[in-house]
């Protein structure tokens, strides 16, 4: 029989970490619900005590997520802990993840503790853990460049102290398959209590292993939980990709043999969701959720694929949830249709209230579009989502006009506070004088690191999709809009990032 | 001693054949440039015999790149061998690189031949090619799945004949790290004559693992030889990617034990190049050259990182080339300057023509933008070198006006063949209504595929850089534009990707 591999996410915690990353609670909300359709078995929603921010997303998504295991991270403090504890108090099933650094590096330059203070503290925290929650997971961080002989001896104590799951980060992403397999197996033999806890693995993507690493730890040492993120999302350059490990075990179950319990069918809307939301871009040639992943999706069929489709496939598109792109509606589709089709595509809307006010928003869209496209719906609910939030500043209109030779002008009307303001600039393009007309208002004094635009669906007929990345004061939040007319997209992008800036709460920070 | 490692690129052949990459001579040269630069071993400039274009550009390569071997491939057989030998006459080092599947199911479905046929006809073209060139690479396609007795035979006898690389392709990106390994590492123990060839790898990333793979490859089985590509670009989810395959061999010196003469100091801007040559972003969160990879480019320090570098980084930013994107010129710099600049940033003119050309330009920039980053350096340059070439159309100005609640309009002055004409459209934006003006004088009833816009240095300020992608009768090409109004950045990415549809030759499907 094979055994049961455990695929724990961390992009909503982790993957948020990402410098530009960060969610608002609601559109963690939405990720998490996604995640729970994709049949995730332990889903890390944040880091309860780092700021109030992440305890309410942590204890809204305990509310709401039924089927998942929902956990929240926490140092290795009895305050962390309780806090953690508080935030999962409405889950079916609450994990609390206890991490304390067990490298020499990190314990003299970081932590600036010995190690037996931090063996203590790993032990006191995971029995004070123990007492409000019956499953922890303990992560000795920066694991994999650990001595191997003190952290046998700080796993041993942690699983006498009741720790479940012991996950051996490899933090900094340093490790090669063959060793890091080696090491957890090293280290499952010779911890006495090994059999009493489920191991894991936590792999970076560095030197682009951090999916061949994984598998390792699994198949060479043992483990049976794999921590990863949606388009291996993380800081630096990520972490191993559900969709990578998810597809590999299930494509050599040949050599894996383990069973799993998620449904690849939600991937690509997963991938989808988590891009559109942080403004983090999936590259065409990325591993089964890039645009060209699959051969057919290009629109382009090789002669050996029409041949043969297994000549060069060794997955197919459609069990990841790749669809070949439908013109789906139109002008005359009604409301049962759209909200059919919001539900084939995997989105939840809470209320009656905020159906009505996406298929007003569908069908305004559908009377300067023609072809109403998944992407298109995606867009606009997500757009949605996040005005459904509280704002500060909001979108009313816009004029500009460019001409080769003269200096670009734009005026745009907005609210503040629900109040209409006009303000007016020249600019070097359309874009930025259209931005430079809000910030002569507001004066966020904020900078802006990234602009990008993609066309939803391909084609400029199509909505624009613009995300706008600030800075200010070391808080850098993301902005995204969506509009036929790319320059009221890039002005209805850079509100929403002012929105965030304007609501943000300070966090700490957390372990890699 | 450690052993040599030889990396053999393939950008200019397998990462071109993802639909949407294909690019010009001129820019597969400037590409081939960065890979001498960055002290390639072996450069695979493309497929001689496929097409009239493909033979031009191995040609041009090859007798412009000196100090790397110049490879083409060829299918096996006398005439894609010979239109190989003829392209690479004029290089120092030619290498011809002729393949033929040996798996069961590409035999059977693809080739329609049995194998006695094949192991003939792969004997007979190592013969033949052999006759022309000393340095004979030979690749059985979709290696990994064929019966390991027949490869046997196949790869004794066409070493027998005298092939000197023997390349042990994953066509379809189906392996893992352990069993690829040792699947190499059996062929040689049982092909007798063995030792006698150098032994590559080439893996694709379908399930995450390439760069795993290539290395267990060498590591396990003893090649000696990595085919990769910058920034993995190549079909599907693409190839091994250069820049992680050989951080990881540098980082892990301590386990690979391999010396290589890669230059590491190029690869930031080899990848940009690529990146912006072919249109495919590179995403933040990409190992060693994404945006994110190190903590310090994103601006934010944290405090470990802080405390002791070496807490959170395996490597150093300033080793793969990235800079840290200060502002090198503006508008009171000098023609000399400027030249330096470029050769700093290891971009060289062909002639003084050129750079005068680029310098004009550059002033012109520096009137409407106070500081120039590298990015922009590298745009106007990009810009120079696709305006070089015989232009079917060209821009010359633009104006456009939109008003929410009005239909955005446009008026696009450009070139047919050296005539000026006028075009006027209505469209969903004023970069969709430009794009139809153009389109409705051009009438080339292509297809969009893809519309992207990337702010060159983070803010709307800068210069937009616009890819449009067409797609028309099985041809898909990418435009490129940059301006710091993107609507004339997209109105110009369109020109110039009606220029190459224009110009473009058809071509052949090669091997993965």
């Amino acid at each position: 029989m094979a055994d049961q591999l455990i695929i724990f996410d961390t992009t909503l915690r982790d993957g948020e970490q990402s410098p530009g990353a960060s969610m608002t609670k609601d559109e963690k909300l939405r990720i998490a619900r996604q995640l729970e359709r994709l049949k995730v078995d332990v889903i890390e929603a944040g880091f309860a005590a780092s700021s109030n921010g992440d305890f309410d997303a942590v204890q809204l998504i305990a509310n709401h997520i039924k089927d998942s295991t929902i956990c929240s991270l926490s140092r290795a403090n009895d305050r962390d802990i309780a806090r953690a504890a508080e935030a999962l108090q409405g889950a079916n099933r609450a994990r609390i993840h206890t991490f304390i650094a067990t490298s020499a590096l990190h314990m003299e330059k970081k932590l600036r503790m010995t190690p037996e203070q931090v063996l203590e503290q790993a032990k006191q925290s995971v029995r004070f853990a123990r007492n409000l929650c019956g499953d922890i997971e303990f992560s000795p961080e920066d694991g994999y460049r650990s001595d191997p002989d003190f952290l046998c001896r700080v796993i041993e104590a942690v699983i006498a102290e009741g720790a479940t799951t012991i996950n051996v980060p490899d933090t900094v992403g340093y490790a090669v398959p063959e060793l890091y397999g080696n090491f957890i197996k090293t280290l499952r033999e010779r911890v006495p209590n090994s059999d009493k806890a489920i191991w894991s693995v936590h792999c970076h993507n560095d030197l682009g292993m951090a999916v061949a690493n994984s598998l390792a730890g699994v198949k060479i040492g043992g483990a049976r939980q794999i921590e990863c993120t949606i388009n291996g999302l993380g800081e630096r350059a990520g972490n191993c990709a559900l969709e990578e490990v998810v597809m590999a075990v299930k494509t050599r179950r040949d050599y894996f043999n383990l069973d799993l319990n998620i449904d690849p069918q939600h991937i690509v809307a997963a991938s989808r969701m988590v891009s559109q939301i942080t403004g983090f871009v999936v590259q065409p040639n990325k591993a089964v959720v890039g645009a060209n992943a699959f051969a057919h999706a290009s629109g382009i069929h090789q002669d050996g694929v029409l041949k043969a489709r297994d000549t060069y496939e060794i997955m197919r598109a459609e069990d990841v949830g790749w669809s070949n792109n439908k013109i789906v509606l139109g002008k005359l589709s009604g409301r049962n249709a759209f909200k059919q089709r919001l539900q084939e595509l995997g989105v939840s809307l809470d209320s009656e209230a905020e159906i009505n006010s996406a298929f007003a928003r569908f069908k305004e869209l559908a009377d300067r579009k023609s072809d109403i496209f998944d992407e298109d719906i995606l867009a606009l609910v997500n757009d949605e989502s996040v005005s459904a939030e509280k704002e500060q500043y909001g979108f009313v209109s816009l004029s500009q006009h460019s001409e080769t030779g003269e200096m670009p002008h734009a005026c745009v009307v907005f609210t503040v506070g629900g109040k209409e303001v006009k303000a007016e600039s020249v600019g070097n393009g359309p874009v930025d004088a259209s931005l430079k007309a809000i910030e002569s208002h507001v004066q966020s004094g904020a900078e802006m690191v990234l602009y990008s635009v993609n066309a939803i669906s391909g084609s400029t007929e199509s909505q624009g999709e613009v995300t706008v990345r600030l800075q200010n004061s070391g808080r850098v939040v993301n902005g995204v809009g969506a509009d036929p007319d790319i320059v009221v997209a890039s002005a209805k992008a850079y509100l929403s990032a002012l929105n965030k800036l304007h609501s943000k709460a300070d966090r700490v920070a957390a372990q890699g």
